[in-house]
């Protein structure tokens, strides 16, 4: 393990997109999604991604010099087209159309199409409660699940948000895939060479599986079975299907088609608290509803009962202040890249000029 | 079993809740939508609850008069206040004013308090849908769910449903519990002397159960451990924190709080498909989507693989033709309310006379 500091983190991969010809804020904001999963704990959607996100962008993929236009507009909705570039970029850009909307109009729907792997849900879900609105953010994602009664992919993880604002500086947080488990973890278990759970994946032949790799080579299950196949569908049905995104197997797999664009759909659907309660009021009551929660009796093993992000949210608060422990592996990764596109590691800094 | 046409079931119910003092207008959406229920299979919502509906009204803890206002008016969004009347009555009043703005902004969010138990959400949903509204539709519910980490309940089996509009007149329609099983199926499970799948629910004890009534003395399960906890604290604050509803034990139990109104929260969301896409080119896409899905391999046991709501429309459109099947112990509680109310069972009427 390497410990950094996370802005040093987050100026490094600024400074590679850089040096790979990505717009700063393109950069910037993309480097930003993938640190803040790094520090949440989501290391399935964190800077092991650079070097697929540059390969993407260098392929010709991903156009990081995009524009990114709306192509509908009825004010309190709007359907933007992304351009095909960086999904974090696209979502951020999607995301803050959406604040004006929604304080505009009290709720905001935004769609958007031709887009790519955005990163954690949460990035935007967070940006959104911290402005004071109620947030559900959905994308799509290539085919990784076989749908209820189905035995191959059909259905991508697709991830689902809940947000809330509160006043202890921790949103109320859902960020889950609709599978059993994000496929980025069964990623990261095969990269440690871990076993995964029964009940993750199945292979390529359809049976169930706790080798990792097996399971990478065959298929992620649905959360539940019906509900989470069920969830997923419809995921795909408000980024894709109402977009004119990709949905089924016209969302690209980004480390397998090299072809053609992602052409990912997400989709942001945000309300104005204030509009139903004074923010004060109502962040007052969730912290009745979290102390509530709180003060019930734990099963074994749990010292506390969190709500949803709390967990993720204390993670990260301490890897900021303490910095960020990457695995060798993936620090072998970014050096290499660092390397190529002639930008020093953080590590390799003389002390001086890291202060 | 009794086979009954449904819309006899509808009159009958109908004027049991008018002998009652229940408005006609209200008596008869509440009835359409228990009837629904039994339709499409979820006999956990169906006439089985007209006994618990009526006492609850006649106990003075749901008021069937009560006028339903809109306390703030934001245009896009809205938030009503019940009045404590009856749920789906409360329900289907929010949702026809979030058709109308919907309509006018393209995005509507109602959130609603002061409500009651409304019935399944599908019954919302799908109007929804057969109105050209991509739809949203939560609640949530009195405590019988621990979240997770807890041992004893604390949260609802908050449903969550998700419509789309298609073309071939079955709406895509996810309508989940966020439990591993919706608590009415353990209900009727135990109505039926059934035991039930392990996992499904704990005992009081915090014990794993398969007796029914053991689970129901018990607690349910969140669907997937800490995803469905999440999803369901979700629902809560968008239902109950969000409108001034109650949350957590602010929500009472139907059954065993006789001294005070359920106060329970919903919230509408209804995207105006058309603000994307042409209706027509939007349901074009859908078809091409469930041609694909049907197209996949099928694993062993399926003959076909649905999408979320077939299921239970091809049920209803079945029973809508051939008639429902009560269970025995439902006709006997229906005559003996039929009885008590001066309302003939259909089944007893004259032959010419059910013509």
């Amino acid at each position: 393990m390497t410990r950094i500091p996370p802005d040093a983190l987050i100026d490094f991969c600024t400074q590679v997109f850089s040096a790979a010809g990505v717009p700063a804020e393109v950069g910037r904001t993309v480097s930003d999604s993938l640190v803040y999963a790094d520090l949440r704990g989501v290391e399935s959607h964190g800077v092991l991604r650079m070097e697929i996100y540059l390969r993407r962008a260098s392929e010709g993929m991903v156009d990081p010099q995009a524009a990114i236009s709306i192509v509908q507009d009825g004010g309190a909705t709007a359907l933007v087209d992304g351009g095909n570039n960086f999904g974090a970029h696209v979502g951020r850009k999607a995301l803050e159309l959406g604040f004006a909307r929604a304080a505009q109009h009290g709720i905001a729907g935004i769609g958007v199409r031709r887009s790519n792997h955005f990163g954690t849900a949460a990035y935007f879900a967070e940006a959104a409660a911290r402005e004071g609105f109620g947030a559900i953010v959905v994308s799509n994602a290539s085919q990784t699940m076989p749908p209820h009664g189905g035995l191959r992919p059909f259905i991508g993880t697709n991830p689902f948000a809940l947000a809330f604002p509160t006043d202890n500086g921790v949103p109320f947080m859902l960020d889950m895939a609709t599978s059993q488990v994000a496929r980025g973890k069964i990623i990261a278990a095969a990269k440690r060479g871990e076993a995964i759970p029964a009940g993750w994946a199945i292979d390529a032949a359809g049976r169930p599986t706790t080798d990792a790799q097996a399971g990478l080579d065959g298929a992620v299950l649905p959360l539940g079975g019906a509900k989470g196949s069920g969830l997923s569908m419809g995921i795909d049905i408000l980024s894709g299907v109402l977009t004119g995104a990709g949905f089924g197997p016209g969302v690209r797999n980004m480390y397998e088609n090299w072809r053609e664009p992602q052409d990912v759909g997400h989709f942001f659907i945000l309300v104005d608290i204030a509009r139903f309660a004074p923010l004060q009021l109502f962040t007052s009551r969730f912290a009745e509803y979290a102390a509530l929660l709180k003060g019930e009796p734990r099963a074994a093993g749990f010292d506390e009962i969190l709500y949803a992000g709390e967990y993720e949210h204390r993670l990260a608060e301490k890897r900021r202040t303490e910095g960020l422990d990457l695995p060798a592996a993936v620090v072998s990764d970014l050096e290499e890249l660092g390397r190529r596109f002639g930008v020093p590691w953080p590590d390799e800094r003389p002390a001086d000029a890291a202060a």
